[in-house]
Formats: C-alpha cells, sequence, structure tokens
C-alpha cells in the first residue's frame, strides 16, 4: 500500500565512462561533459553531468524501483541548482507527496543531494500513472 | 543576436536500437520500453520511447544547436501527453520565449509533434544560461 510521506534513496557515484555513454547515446556531445581542457576554462572547472542524465535515473528508479512497474511518466518539472561531478558520491531520494485515485496517479519529490556536504544540487518533482499502484 | 520568437526545429524518427540503447545506459530496463509481448498487453499496444530519451533530446539540441555551445541547463519541464513510438516521425520544435539579460539565461518552448498529425506528443520549457549569448 502506498501512503504519503513513503520514500526511497540510493547512493550513486558516477564515472566519465558512464557520462560518456550517455553523451553517445543521447548525441549530447556538448564538451562541458566530457572535455578537461574546455571544462577547465568554465566556471565549472571540471566536466559535469549532463543534467538529462540525472533525470534518467529518475525515470529508472521510477519505472522499476520506486514505485516500480507499471508506471508511466506524466510530467517532470526539474531544476538543476547546482553542477554535478564524476566521481563525487550523490544521494537520490524520492518521497510520495499525492495520489489521485480517479487518475491512478501520484506526485512524487524527486531530489539529488552530494552526499558529503549535504546540499542540494537536483529538485524536482514527477507525475506518475501507474493503474495497478493508484 | 538571439530575438523572441527565434525558433529551430528537426524532425527525427526513433529505431528500437536506439531506445535498447538508452535503455541500458540509462539502466531504465522497464519492459515497456522494448518488450513487445509485456506492451501488447497494457494501452499502449506497442513498446514506447523513454520520455528521459525525448527530454534528452531537448538538452542535445540545447546545447549544441539552438542556441548552443556554453548552454548550460537552469531548469526543464516536461508533460508527456501522449505516448511516443519507434518507427513514428516526430517534429521537435523550440522557440525562445524570454531572455533575462542579468542574469545571461533565457526560457525555450520545448515541444513535440507527432508529424503526420501534428499532434503534440511532449509538452514543455527549458530555461538555460550562456553568458556569451545573453
Amino acid at each position: 500500500m502506498n501512503q504519503i510521506g513513503d520514500h526511497f534513496e540510493l547512493e550513486i557515484t558516477f564515472t566519465q565512462a558512464e557520462v560518456n555513454a550517455f553523451a553517445k547515446v543521447s548525441g549530447d556531445l556538448n564538451p562541458i561533459h566530457w572535455d578537461e581542457a574546455f571544462a577547465a576554462n568554465t566556471p565549472f572547472k571540471k566536466p559535469i553531468i549532463h543534467g538529462a542524465f540525472i533525470t534518467s535515473i529518475f525515470s529508472r528508479v521510477m519505472g522499476m524501483e520506486f514505485p516500480g512497474k507499471g508506471s508511466i511518466y506524466l510530467s517532470q518539472q526539474t531544476q538543476f541548482k547546482r553542477p554535478m561531478y564524476v566521481g563525487q558520491a550523490y544521494r537520490f531520494y524520492f518521497e510520495l507527496l499525492s495520489i489521485d485515485v480517479a487518475k491512478h496517479s501520484a506526485t512524487y519529490a524527486t531530489q539529488v543531494f552530494e552526499l558529503e556536504r549535504n546540499k542540494i544540487t537536483v529538485d524536482g518533482q514527477a507525475s506518475l500513472m501507474n493503474t495497478a499502484l493508484f
């Protein structure tokens, strides 16, 4: 039974190889994501992870783990608040915020925190439909 | 010079191989995206493209083509209004909605339409920073 306040979290540390694979599959070859020399001359100093890769993790978790199978994305709002780097540990946090029984849908907080300093890097909210769960 | 109303569009037809590659890289192995037998027993009838794959295309276009190099994602809001399928032609449409000179940022409409029937499948809005352009 899904209850308001249910939550789920996982820790992820991304590798440059994973970011490069995402760049290739998405076609997003912006050098800010993989070129150390290019990134060194930006305010970020180092390559930053694609924001779209982070939202892909949201999709993966909600489709497969929490709430899981049968979930269909209705919407996602995401604010990219701080850059995210490879080799840095992050905590992904999901919380069930509301349920709409008539629409078989629910809204979730979708957030990422830099693990060590507990600083939020990505904030957001998703809504999804799951006829078996809601 | 970037002006309100500037727009950019491109047509994309996705293959199942591309969707499978996205599934692998994102870890989102939800069978609704690749398993024909599973999908046949859902309201969608056929495998549907990951919403997160579509938003990855938004990121790719804005980072590389329109407005292009140097763009940093600040936020993305996306509504998935209709399922999207492999082998179907889609038109991606981007339009510059507003510029905030003080923040070197701008907002864009990010939309996808089924090409043949001109039905909107994904609606959304992005904001991004680009110190060279805004």
